[in-house]
């Protein structure tokens, strides 16, 4: 069992149900989510240690979104609870060759104000890794202040430190403020980084004639960084998407193969089921390709269920490994 | 047919459904509604022209809600829409012994921002009677403004005032501005309040012996209104309130029966459907007792529908007045 | 076990869910029913022989309207498929003070145009009662020739007749047709009859003075009678109403008790509960306060279940009878 | 803006919910639609002036009708209430191998007894466009004379006139109708017709080898008619169809790519989609191929919602045709 | 019209609704089903008189699980009541790659207590087919014994015996008993087995070369045995899955074409439907190929409806038979 | 903040939905609940420390059991997870006149094979209060010991008692086992029951002139208690109950006031939200009277929210208690 605190904002989903658009019927199905808890509570159904500190609002909803995730087995006591309200976002599912479609109502949310902790050397008390996402950078001026506040925090405490780029361009727009050195700050104090060559040429604003050239010259200017994964999603319509995933260190580049996966339910929440699987690989000291394999079939499973959270014990994610067509269970 | 407009902000709802707590199961019930909104839609319903004029964010819930309200025949046309977010209230309703619940999410909207119109007089273009409530002023500032302008300009070209105090303190301490400057200007420009002893207590700043005092100092302080109008509403529980209701001419006190309303749906919208009651007593001329015997029965039946909107006709209403024990109709 | 034939036509209801209005939601609840339907089902779930004889359209809404009705046990092996329509009425539940509706989409079903059977003396063979209601001639002109036919058959075959004058004024005025004379020759075949007073002055077009005066006089004019039963129903408003029943012979009055019902979920079928209640109390050679005071506490439970059928055994309604306070039974 | 007029029925659709069987659940989904509505709502979702002409019912179901068409932003002002009854269809959606079913239920509707309106040049002042269907004359006489009177007093008042075949075998054979005078008569007016081949051949009685030879005898037989589309559909699945499009002009004939549509949710109204689609392009003075690119977006757009109504704005529909892979829109 | 008596158990099934996992949402689906009694409801829907023979709770589940069987048209005055508890599983419908699952929760119910009948040729008499499963030996000692009466009083009887193998490994695991001896005693008895190569090598415990070589050892040993029959099933996904069937008999083999099932709904009772859809060609006396196209037919169709009755006719069937690819029928 | 250890049996409820009857509708809602666990609910949402000791299987069902009380801020790792069944009861709700129906269905579940733990010290290490209810031993002689050893443990430890009476006659009828020495046993290890007259005279055998007198008795009786508190419930429907409450002390006798309850949502869990209530007063050193009516305020809103969990904070309580009428809150 290993110790992870995962730092984010936790959101309320309102999705229209069934294969409708939004508010054709009268009624939205509710959720809660964001990239850093999703992580946990995939870490937590992996038998992990996990916490999320964040800030919620003080209100049924806020504890509501803290029931939700404390449900899932997470340790919640480090989040705050502050005046403000919930941060939001509508999710119009996709169908057919119709897509997805979100529609962010997440501004001045309690999170957005004030985002961090006081003490971080407290709330990484006894943690093995931290888990921070580009989206909080995005989020506000104090997301982005509290979350390399929380990344040097950890490498000062010998905390390992997990960073998925998450580059969210609409946010960042809304701040009308430059990303790059923001975004450069963080990359430079992580361990293991979910990114790919788009996001160290935004960082860096290169253009990268190949994939390997990103790759390399992150491992260059990031001396922190030993570990680059992500994966490649080639989407055919809102039911069917190929997945397949990438893991590069210093040593070496994995490639997994791809998953056509298809009769797609809800494919929110499938990069951070992704990066848990690849936490809990690494936890567990998995061979390199065991982590890639597991971690790729961990986020093809986040597919197949409503939400953003991957409610998969590792027992499923090794029965679909080795039963990857379906056939009933009984 | 009486044409009406109707000025105010409109409301995402979600309501917790069923009889329980909000989020305690995972769906929510939309409705839009709104003070003016839900005034203007009796008015169509009753038979008349009624227009709103708003500012909703511009995209697939401020377009549902012009939907909403366009299809109950309500004239759309004087809505806006500019970037920004929907104002929203959850809504768990009450049942039994424990009370309904509003959280109000409205803060920074559309409306909020950029509530009014830049020509009055075209909005007013034809318009017999203007609607306009205290929750306006009490949305923001430029709220306020517009809501004086309406009325004003209203007034500059002969069309009747109707003006709903609906004070809302929650709002005003949001705010942090000091209401009575406002709603007594605003008073002053109404030829029809919805408001009691209380309002007129709150703007002056004065207490007063009796009712009947502070509906005197109201007739004497505001030369332009000639007519005050407003429900007494005995909760016993959430199921069950008595409603009356009064009305005072410069020349006389009128005082409905109190009606015991058990079993009740939503109350949400029964002042509103109290105020389109009166309006349209007096639109068609009815006697003040008529006035005053629709308007409350209006605002019971409304009790009984879920939603913001009183979804009667004349018919229904007259029906009601003539059958209250709601024996089957077939 | 007692062998019952009841005759009449089965409807498609569809009905607002919840406690909105008619198509204010997009959902609609579907339910199979009509009077002669109803007491049938009841009857099975009393432990009797029971069958419908009735037409259907040969389509998929007959089919499962004869699902509906055989999963209770009764025998549909009598029921007829035709080309032709569904008999349909829409269903707006009332609440509190707002009134139930029922809008009816009837004309020209199926089984107005072809009702009855070429051989009654096969469809009756065995039975120890026909049972028909005052709906069936209210249909058609073949729906009365039908009826009447059954009844003489019935008659002649020493089958005992109930019938259920359920008269309704609409379905008359759609037919443009004289009902008395009609209603005179049905009610002079019945030994059992569910009218009361008004069913009476209406066929006889006389005013009487007492509702004893009309059951004298009908127990003149109809010597096959032997025996009237009807509810008292005082509404209050659609979740409560007060109900009490009468049973007449030729040999006393009897009265029950008044039922104070609250809380109604669904009173459609709540005289047909009543028929059925009092039938079986007749088929057991219970004592004549007993038939009563069964039926009424049968036609009491249905009120508290949804759909037309009283889903309840003998054993259920001897409990509501010695358990009136509805506590909690585990 | 352009302004068009759309005469024809409203039907009120009642639909299996799920993917079950027609009354396997207790419940079904409403929607209302029908064939001139539907392009009627298509085009002032893409920003025209739609109006509806047609007749409905008198009560609650009529009225919703109305009011879940102007909820879309269409004229509704031209509907004709009147006593009778709302015709109805049964939709038990397919899946898989299964294939939809419809079940009609709309014999003797108020449309179908009283389709028109007195005053034709009235209810086309202003218009630039009329559009019936063929379903209109299969529906009764009075609806065949209705349908042709509109288009006649639409070429005299130099309204253009667009006519979508529509052919439906099951309502002619109802009527007991020879259909090839009347449909010759409607196509004689025809300024555009949505028509294929099999529809000249039904019409003319011949057979013509290829469907160039049927519409080149079109173009020669009715002298006003200009153009000619159609939409090419090959069904492997309820789920999945491929659709292609043409369009002909007595200068030039063109054929559009044929989209795989999978993952179906509703493919009810796809074809009035498709003749919105080209209303609008033709409004808009599109080139030949982008009208029947656009047309053809727009019907595979409406597969992937539920109800008959294609709720998209023409920026839809260009990012489909931009991105027809359907990621999701964050 | 053929006779066909079926025994077995009974189990009321609880299932995760829409795409989620179990207990996800806080709704669970219920249906009625099981081995014998899916049979016998695909043989009534296809006009044959079923009966089923078997021991429900007495309590309100048993009951209800006695009406949903009893509303297709089956006998089930053959079941008994007893004290007792009503079998149960929980089903996770699965979706795209995620497996369905089935968690039991069956052991000791009243059937698996006390399954059989007293007077087995009383419960058989009139019977041409007596359709008995392996499912019932699995769950209890008494099933076993009870299932060998039967069988062998059917073939004391004339009437034929119908035996699908089913084997459940799990059932039998819980059993603790070899079941071996009891599955080659029951085979013995049987006229048409539902059963494949690994059925033969598991009750005997050889290992066969190929298929045929089973098959050919299967007619040796079991001198009963006239036909056997099975389908082969290949996942590719929940979603999608190949079904083909062969068809055994001592004079010939036959194999039918593989049908690809896309878009699947439900396949529990797939088997089911094929084994009623042979007995149905063999008691209308079809040709070998047209019972095997037929049965592979019905058990097609029934993945395309939720719940485990196949809920189509022979119209059903060969309407699919002759139009596979799905397009609407209206 | 005081810690709390509660021990019992979790349950998994099947609800029949709405106001149906059970199984009437295909859905059921699901709940977990359970005597103790909804007590060590209540005590977290106080602000207490609670935890529960039980045995659920380890399956889906279980984890989900888990989950939902962990979501509640309750301790779960005092929960041991094993082979077996879950729990489970079938409520249909009652309605109006027609009385709420418990089906159990928990013979042989986890719980009632293995409910206890080895060390019982270290269970309760930390603790403050034990609790324990009557449901316990009349599950299991297994459960009476674990019972025992409990309660015997605690009393070691200096951990105080409470023990919740909840005599289940028919529990300890299918155990059929004298329940008088083991009630006798557990009564003597309380510091607090739940209890009243008729317990203290079941348990001892004995006929009590009063209520007073059966107090005094079990005060002599048991030296270790100290005090007892029961509620008094008079039934006059489903929806409507008359609730007070009696604390009694080896010092004084306390009565709360009777608040009439209407418009019942869901009793069940009711005498445990006055379990807590008391835990809680106690806990926070209220006076006798306020500790009485705080607990009464408690149970009363438990009656207003659907499952057997009181979902109220003490501000909420407290709010009822200062505002009785249920008045919105906005």
């Amino acid at each position: 069992m290993t110790r992870f605190v995962c730092f984010g904002e936790i959101l309320l989903r309102l999705t229209a149900p069934g294969r409708g658009l939004l508010l054709q019927s009268q009624q939205l199905d509710t959720h809660f989510g964001g990239a850093e808890a999703n992580v946990a509570v995939s870490l937590a159904r992996f038998g992990h240690a996990a916490a999320v500190v964040s800030t919620l609002p003080d209100n049924t909803i806020g504890h509501a979104a803290r029931d939700a995730i404390r449900a899932q087995g997470v340790d919640t006591s480090g989040i705050r609870f502050t005046p403000g309200r919930m941060g939001i976002y509508f999710l119009t599912p996709g169908a057919g060759l119709r897509p997805s479609d979100v529609l962010y109502d997440r501004a001045d949310s309690a999170f957005a104000r004030a985002p961090g902790v006081r003490d971080w050397s407290a709330a990484l008390n006894g943690a093995d890794w931290l888990h921070v996402s580009g989206v909080t950078p995005a989020v506000s001026k104090a997301g982005a202040d509290a979350a390399l506040a929380a990344m040097k925090a950890a490498r000062a405490a010998g905390v390992k430190v997990s960073y998925d780029a998450n580059f969210r361009a609409k946010l960042w727009q809304a701040r009308g403020d430059d990303p790059r050195p923001t975004l450069d700050a963080l990359m430079a104090e992580a361990d293991l980084a979910f990114a790919e060559a788009r996001d160290f040429a935004l960082i860096s604003g290169k253009r990268f004639e190949t994939s390997t050239d990103a790759i390399a010259a992150a491992f260059e200017r990031y001396p922190n960084l030993s570990r680059i994964a992500h994966t490649v999603r080639t989407p055919h319509s809102s039911d069917a998407n190929d997945l397949g995933a990438y893991m590069h260190t210093r040593s070496g580049h994995f490639r997994s193969q791809t998953i056509a996966i298809t009769g797609i339910v809800d494919r929110i929440g499938g990069g951070d089921a992704f990066a848990a699987g690849v936490l809990h690989g690494l936890a567990q000291g998995f061979a390199e390709e065991s982590v890639l394999e597991f971690a790729l079939a961990a986020a093809c499973l986040k597919h197949f269920m409503p939400g953003d959270f991957n409610l998969v014990s590792e027992e499923d994610v090794r029965f679909f490994i080795a039963n990857p067509k379906a056939d009933v269970r009984r």
